[in-house]
């Protein structure tokens, strides 16, 4: 049995453990205060061409979020969403749990639009009787695999400027997004257009980590106490430092994803030549092929993947996803079976 | 000019203000331990015939809401609510601010069925990354102004009770639910069918004030904490307790509840006359006609009332609220209006 | 029986009570918008001389302070208060509930100095691993009936500017400090020397109804949404801007708070003549007289107060409060009670 | 310079990072749904002779206290710590943000007695106007390295029975606790005495996670729900269960701890025949030696540790943490150092 279900289903990508290694006996500061932490900052501010930026380094997606959003609202403000948005969809609640309403938007390809938020605006007025919709948040690339494109983000970050509103970018795939055949956006765009963002490890390599990127340096004040006191401050912060400084130290990083990228592709490719259909364009490393009940169960016997929901009487939508560690061969036979 | 723009324009019941000049000097203890509180109470248990119940006052509606809800959900536990619902239309988050979501159901009519609980059991099925529904919240009447049929509580019940839901009624208009001319509900009825609703004193009659019953006695362990810790603990709880015992002797709080359909639904028939049609039937003190543009401004002229929606180029959907103050008088005049 | 067990034993001044009979059939917008509350704040911030000022009504003590306490500071930040301060031993936990810790200060007489909150910052200064000290909470008179004196307050307030600390007076019993005999503070100074305070209504004359005041306006941004979410605004505000505007129509709030404060000291006197001891010098309407068991015993058989605490193994510290509406025969009554 | 600073200066034993080498590429499920996972909480009952006992995985201290915190209090309710308690002393109100006040009470010695708890029960007796207390919180060994006793934890426990306490033990040190020389625990007495406690793994030579363990295992109702929204719910769960499967295997956990101990209590015993004395008695591998100026200056050139707190004028009481880690040719050299 060989999965498709997700992409951390194996352990860090070599080089990381080999650095854990090499470093393991050096004493260090704790709570993010070691050596490696401070490099992979300077590293990564360096590649993105943002010098100003306040990173901090955070175990996962879901805390990073509920942090984030917890740092920068006021407890009557909340935050738009796609309505397939993580912080909505896939964290029991955590964004309500720190106080706050995620408003959803039913964005079909899981994007958000100015008209969107605009409507949303419109929605929230009746003041004070309603929430004050503050902060936006989408996600690149999206829980179903989609881009945002540089235009985009541009319009989408001018109208959020116009209106007072954050934008915050969910970036736990943001490696498979920047390597998307289609991508032309830059880490240091992502800087320009929003506010904040982060840079997924836990999903590209590493053990666990996500690198929180504040462009708006204000907005980062006292960011460390919340960190502390949400429980993300790991005492052992060289875990996470390390392991960015091994990412980013050439091209690994986006190397990576890279690889993730076409071997998702690679099986769309012939899932298109044996006439399936997509749910959304196979543009990143998660793909949501339309398939035969009949085939689907036939390659469940030898491939694990989720059925995310069931489009007519006999076909499924089914969501595979590729990592940095899928196996070439693996996928080539995949491929085999399908073709049976 | 005069208001039709909500059933809390004026005082309260002059009966109300009567017996707050009686009683004003006579020392009581505080926090609700007067004596008027306590043989409000009491009364309160015999027209509900639920001598069991645990019985508590709170100054209004969201506070309510807010401390119910926060007292019996745990931190990952939700409430499903109608989208029209009070707690997400209009009371700025406040749930959230406690901790926890409100998800929504797009029922038209303002009303929630098994089916639609049903459908939201299914979506949050995906333990432990979604948020567990735990409470069903409707209103009756609802904020559309439908009132519930016992079949369908009954049903409702039956279901929640299945599937380990707390049903929870709000009941800041309960007086014109009960009176209104199709209604076959009772007071007794609802404690059998809900675990907690209140008896909404603010839109009939008094001048703030809501009585919280739990049917369920259990759900109201610590619940004086809960009211104390969320400021809702009036120092001169007498306030609250006066109010209900005077809307609870005789049958002052339905009859004052009557008054208020029949004045609406006398609207509404010499609106009917004329051709109009409405959002939702008529039932309960709030209606909500469809008048042409130029009827609407003219109306707008001499009375005040609130836009609810256009419908299309022409015509606008308005909310016209009628309460136990209004002026027979000035619905006539009303009426008058409407007919030049 | 006669009750000094608090200051809310009665319901209001008969003149508010009249004010509400003589307004109760005007229709007036809800939630705050009435002309009354509108009037009300005109006429506090003359009597403020402070034209700026930002004024809201609140129904009590508790659900202000939550409030303020939540709408300033952020969720990593923490407030300051003398382990008697109402927010510490009487709000069961409402400032922890909406997410900040309470740092106490022992101090003996209620009242904070600018040494005890350089300690507590001395204590929080290892960053991040503490709570940030934002906000020092006093109340003015305190619960143990002391007052500030203008130079207290003048130096306090310049150390908490130089340490970027808001102040904050929670002045339930505002109108019993400002008319001590020993005071020397005016509304205007205390509008001069806090960030927000607030005027307590509820025990000095008023059904209910505290006003809160932000000199300092940028911290009352979207103060509205906050009263909302909280569960605090009123459908019918008019009940709490008539009982303001009432209070503050001539000299009313302060000869209210006078009579307390002279009923108090007359007892205190006849106390202090014969020979008895207090806790803390009797100042305003809340007196802590030490008396032996006897005395107490005797005296409990016809008059209603709280045991404070045993002093030694014949003597307690009882708590006596009068109030606008304490009548002076019994005060008469009690003196010769005690006599004998 | 060395650094006696802390216990997780250092990364992981060596035989954790070659198993996660070796386990490396294995696929397994996510979320805590692993294999390793599985079979280290098999092997944790199997130790702790509790084979009904519910345990999970989370990555730190705080994040644990917070998590168990909020999923065992209802909002009213509130923890006893001591003063030094890390919930109270060291996580930035993490305790608060999620609701509940954290009561102290000033244990010299860093643990609470039943007298201790006592004296809190009657402070906060005046239902519903202060929080109601509900957890009792201890760590073992303490934040200043003292031990309970099997007797003082036994009568605790006993205590807290009956008072309807729950007893939640913060083991973030517990191996070092089990291993002292004057220790009478064992780790199935714990699972005895207490409804839930943890396994530190950071501080005693994991990279990173604790193991929190119900006894009581109605309280675990739905903890993988809070653990989600916490986001304390790795992706890579497999990191955790790894490390916890090393750890203990064989008796390496307690090993490790062993060998910290030692090194602590060598040179506590170096300091002692110095003539130098002590805050607490040493007995764990946290010591807190009183050193002359002169001398902690000098040691303070080639070892980093932390400056505890003045003592007077010439001495002041030093914080020296060893670990699994620690080199005893280091610990010699500082011995050395010392006699100087």
């Amino acid at each position: 049995m060989y999965s498709f279900k997700n992409d951390y289903a194996e352990g860090a990508h070599p080089n990381i453990l080999q650095k854990l290694l090499e470093t393991n006996l050096v004493q260090q500061d704790g709570y993010g205060e070691d050596n490696y932490s401070r490099e992979a900052k300077q590293l990564l501010k360096q590649k993105m061409d943002n010098p100003q930026a306040a990173i901090y380094f955070v175990s996962g997606g879901t805390q990073t979020n509920l942090i984030v959003i917890s740092a920068l609202l006021r407890p009557h403000e909340a935050v738009i969403s796609a309505k397939t948005g993580h912080i909505y969809a896939n964290e029991t609640g955590a964004v309500e749990a720190v106080g706050h309403r995620v408003i959803t938007v039913g964005a079909e390809n899981g994007k958000l639009t100015p008209t969107d938020i605009q409507q949303v605006l419109q929605e929230y007025s009746l003041r004070p009787h309603v929430v004050k919709p503050r902060m936006v948040y989408i996600s690149n690339s999206t829980e179903i695999g989609t881009i945002y494109k540089k235009s985009e983000l541009e319009q989408l970050s001018a109208y959020c400027r116009s209106k007072d509103l954050y934008l915050f970018m969910d970036g736990a795939r943001l490696g498979h997004a920047l390597t998307a055949k289609s991508n032309d956006l830059s880490l240091s765009d992502i800087t320009r257009y929003t506010d904040v963002f982060y840079i997924g490890g836990t999903k590209n390599g590493a053990l666990l980590g996500e690198a929180v990127v504040f462009n708006n340096t204000l907005l980062a004040t006292d960011f460390d106490y919340m960190l502390k006191q949400k429980g993300a401050l790991l005492a052992k912060g060289r875990l996470l430092g390390i392991q960015f400084l091994t990412l980013f130290e050439g091209d690994l990083y986006f190397a990576l994803a890279k690889h993730a990228n076409e071997m998702a592709i690679k099986i769309a490719d012939a899932m298109e030549a044996q006439g399936y259909s997509f749910l959304t364009a196979p543009t990143t490393n998660q793909i949501f092929p339309i398939l035969p009940k009949r085939v689907m169960e036939k390659l469940a016997q030898k491939y694990a993947f989720y059925i995310w929901k069931p489009i007519d009487e006999d076909r499924f939508a089914v969501r595979l996803i590729t990592s940095w560690a899928t196996d070439e061969n693996k996928v080539n036979e995949f491929i085999n079976s399908l073709k049976e």
